[in-house]
């Protein structure tokens, strides 16, 4: 029978070649995971398509990872063992699921046969159910395919990783022992997987946009307010063309961080209501028009709900619907709705008004003394900076810290503000600096991360110099989890850590001579001279720094968050 | 509202403070987990309730550290928070329910408001679904208890801890932030929880009981195989005094290490199938009647489903069924049935056959090298074991070599050859460790890990360390996965990892001088004389060895069960 199947196909090639040469051509070049007795067949096929295996320390890092090679290079793969390997991930997933981060999961499984017979298999709950953990990943993917025979695999392959990339979020896929060398047609690899995002229906499309063209010139002071979705759902061209041709004041939110060319004149700086700086909150919440772009609202991305903004002068643009005002226009998605506005709006009748610059105005300490400061640090980080750097900031002192840092031009900013999963920058940080040299770049990666967060994944530093990647990583090291203490527990030991010599790691990991340097920072002046430092700036080797803020310091901005949390917990 | 109800309570105490009572009632001292936003007004109440917090690195770890506890103490409990804490631990619950060890999982969620509002809140998937992450605990948590509201919260706290210890598996229960402060009644507290698991129904029992003693007295050369769910669900008095009475040869499987003395004069060693020791073999498959107690034939436990033994020489007694021949007696625990068998037999009826003698006879290496060797090794171990060392392996080639180890009495042995979980020895080691110290006892933990299990979850020897715990660490540099090589892909990249300067990492994650000692054995004499250390042996720091064997060399066992795994996924 399979013979015979076989030779109807024209060009026969092994499901796995198929699955990953289709990977190879939607453009990853390394793929994620951890090898186990059920997907060991399947890694075979890596490097004959011409991908590279990474081989993660642990699954969670290894999910965290693709994350960050997919925030960067635009789609990620990650090969997992059946249940503890894709048990251990989850949380990952579950995060760019939340953050909309297109990441293909692959399982490999026991065989069909063993599954059908009901075996009682290592890696199993013992009770013969081989669906409880497919179920469990349910919820977190928008697309599943079980590749259980040969006939529909390459169908569900495609479309799973279609709906990856349109959707913008994980997919899950499990490949069973005896399905990897199952041939498939291979001729079916010509023709590429359409990845366009069905065009909207016109004259819905055109019904919304004439809705929203009437606002926009009737409007006294709108603006322009870019957030994460803008990113995930890749319209940052049309937000371009619509500051380029409106001159509208843009802001972005803190999801929205790297959306948009923080050095243009019409950049005013990040919104995110009280935690806002007062010129930024002044003047959005003045405006009679916000034009929102991909908006995720969410507690942390709005110093805990403190939009102090109206919906009645709100509209939303999305990938699935447009909200103008309170009404809802489902099924259009915001990409052809702004290429139309952008096209549309009439010069003359839109009222732009200046809005505020922002800038890196490094504040020095009201002590005068050389304690590196979050307030002080944060806008001198700004002057850091350099075109096209990837920053990644953990959530923590980090992630809100950064709303203080003006960016250059092609900054592309990588964190978690809504899933806020801590531990995940740092295999982030090695997904998005494969990422960038996969692409041929030299962009830099820096990474922020506190002392607390980096314990939960630290092992991901040995793969980051297993690979010979070049990052620059921050460790605030600041005894514990600033962001708790400052939710509940200020001095309780819940929110301390043990000790640790971070630096120290660098070589435990394996370092060899020559390929990495380290650094310990404890003032204002030491920050200086290292910023300054073009060795240190050229980013040549793997460059860990302690950095060292006092345990009680935290930006303003988390302040404010971390006490709206502790309200709204206790209510 | 809220005051009249709570006036009506005669001694109002917290739902938190409820909770934690409880736990200490039933023999938990420590408190595994990580704080996170939404657990940390709960974690308040540890203390003061005489709980001790631990204080994980990650949770994944504390998932596996808090089995490792309960195997050792009984019972565990880990705290994390809602979404992204939960999910990091789900790979270690579902160990946990696969392996049949009561972990008692709290989670720290939202506030009920929050969530019947879908506040688009951090941790969730922006979607306002609170429940997704229950729903995925649902299958690998034998009950769940959500805290909605005061009403129910004891009975609902309660009902879920006894199900814990009766089934023997993990239970899920949701801490909104508003329920935390609640008030219950405290009363209740002055009535322990029920923890006896039911007595089975009398004619049942009885009639099954005559069934085994009809087939026991006619066998003519019966024998004892002790297995994981003996342990697990304590039936190791009925075992001992089974065997006491009956003095029938007695033997285990891998699973069943540490069920019975093994120094006793009716154990008879391992009983893997093929992957026995020969004389075992023999003696188990010639045997007309085989006692299977708590059995689990997944395939590592068998290596590789190779018994030859048949089911009409078998009587198989578990928790919820006791099967003879291929009848099923559904609806009986075994606890009553052995007792009572124990009661009945007629030793003049027994037909009583003498078996093997288990020895750790060390086997030289055939080159007469001095290269440490899997087969020299373990039996190696049987001689430096003292009685009631708790011995951890990970799967790999620990938890195959060990099976070649006999155990002085009284010893512990951890491992996961059901669910294997690589990287779950290093967590279980932390809390069986603490769990011996809590005991106030003076048991050595000593962990055999292999250098690529260990990079999966370094950083719990931080907690041991924080701990001040003094288990003695072996970790196996062999250079990888060695257990997947065998199983695929022999020279593949795939299965290499970072070389570490393991020994290293103890300082770097902070020990002070003198609480450490690190060790570098390379050789069988170097091996020799650490055994023979008197300091060593005593165990009163915390020890580290980095211990160096061949890269391709694997316990025999692991060899044959690596070759059915390979054969079964090719199928």
């Amino acid at each position: 029978m399979a013979d015979i199947r076989t030779s109807s196909l024209k060009s026969p090639i092994d499901v796995a070649e198929y699955l990953f040469t289709r990977l190879h051509q939607i453009g990853v070049r390394s793929v994620h995971g951890v090898p186990g007795d059920f997907n060991l067949v399947a890694l075979d096929y890596i490097p004959q398509v011409g991908l590279k295996w990474v081989g993660n320390c642990n699954e969670l890092n290894a999910g965290y990872a693709a994350d960050g090679y997919a925030r960067v290079n635009g789609m990620a793969a990650i090969v997992t063992t059946f249940g503890v390997g894709e048990l251990s991930t989850v949380n990952a997933i579950a995060g760019a699921y939340s953050e909309h981060v297109p990441v293909v999961h692959i399982v490999g499984t026991p065989s069909t046969i063993s599954q059908n017979d009901g075996k009682l298999l290592h890696h199993t709950l013992g009770n013969g159910d081989f669906n409880v953990f497919a179920d469990m990943n349910r919820e977190i993917t928008c697309a599943m395919a079980k590749l259980t025979c040969p006939d529909d695999a390459v169908s569900l392959i495609d479309y799973a990783l279609q709906q990856c990339w349109i959707q913008s979020r994980p997919v899950y896929i499990t490949l069973p022992t005896d399905i990897v060398k199952k041939k498939v047609e291979g001729e079916r690899l010509k023709t590429p997987i359409d990845l366009h995002f069905p065009a909207n229906e016109q004259a819905r499309e055109n019904y919304c946009v004439d809705v929203v063209m009437k606002y926009l010139h009737e409007a006294k002071n709108p603006i322009i307010l870019v957030d994460a979705c803008a990113i995930r759902h890749r319209v940052l061209d049309e937000v371009h063309d619509l500051v380029e041709k409106t001159k509208l004041p843009v802001f972005v939110t803190p999801m929205g961080k790297g959306a948009v060319n923080e050095t243009h004149e019409n950049f005013g700086g990040v919104y995110a209501g009280e935690g806002s700086q007062p010129d930024v909150k002044e003047r959005v919440e003045a405006s009679d028009l916000i034009l929102t772009v991909g908006a995720i609202k969410s507690d942390f991305n709005t110093a805990g709900f403190s939009y102090k903004t109206s919906q009645l002068n709100t509209i939303d643009f999305h990938s699935t619907h447009i909200t103008v005002r309170y009404s809802e226009y489902p099924g259009v998605h915001m990409r052809g709705v702004l290429r139309k506005v952008i096209q549309q709006v009439d010069l003359n009748r839109l009222s732009t008004v200046a809005g505020p610059r922002m800038s890196n105005k490094v504040k020095e300490n009201e002590d005068d003394s050389e304690t590196i400061t979050q307030a002080w640090f944060w806008p001198r980080v700004g002057q850091f900076l350099k075109e096209n750097d990837i920053v990644i900031t953990e959530t923590g002192t980090a992630n809100f810290g950064i709303w203080e840092t003006r960016f250059p031009k092609g900054v592309t900013a990588i964190s978690q503000v809504l899933w806020g999963s801590i531990g995940y920058s740092v295999g982030a940080c090695q997904g998005a600096c494969l990422a960038a040299r996969d692409a041929g770049s030299d962009r830099r990666t820096i990474l922020f991360v506190g002392d607390g967060s980096f314990q939960l994944t630290v092992q991901e530093l040995s793969t980051m110099i297993r690979l010979g990647l070049k990052p620059i990583i921050f460790v605030i090291c600041n005894e514990g989890y600033t962001i708790e203490r400052f939710i509940h527990g200020m001095d309780a030991t819940y929110n301390d850590i043990q000790p640790w010599h971070c630096k120290d790691l660098v070589n435990a990991f394996g370092a060899k001579h020559g390929e990495s340097r380290t650094y310990q920072i404890r003032t204002k002046e030491q920050t200086n001279e290292l910023f300054e430092d073009k060795q240190f700036s050229s980013a040549n080797v793997l460059q860990f720094v302690e950095l060292y803020i006092p345990k009680k310091d935290a930006p303003r901005a988390l302040k404010l968050t971390a006490e709206a949390s502790a309200h709204n917990n206790a209510e």
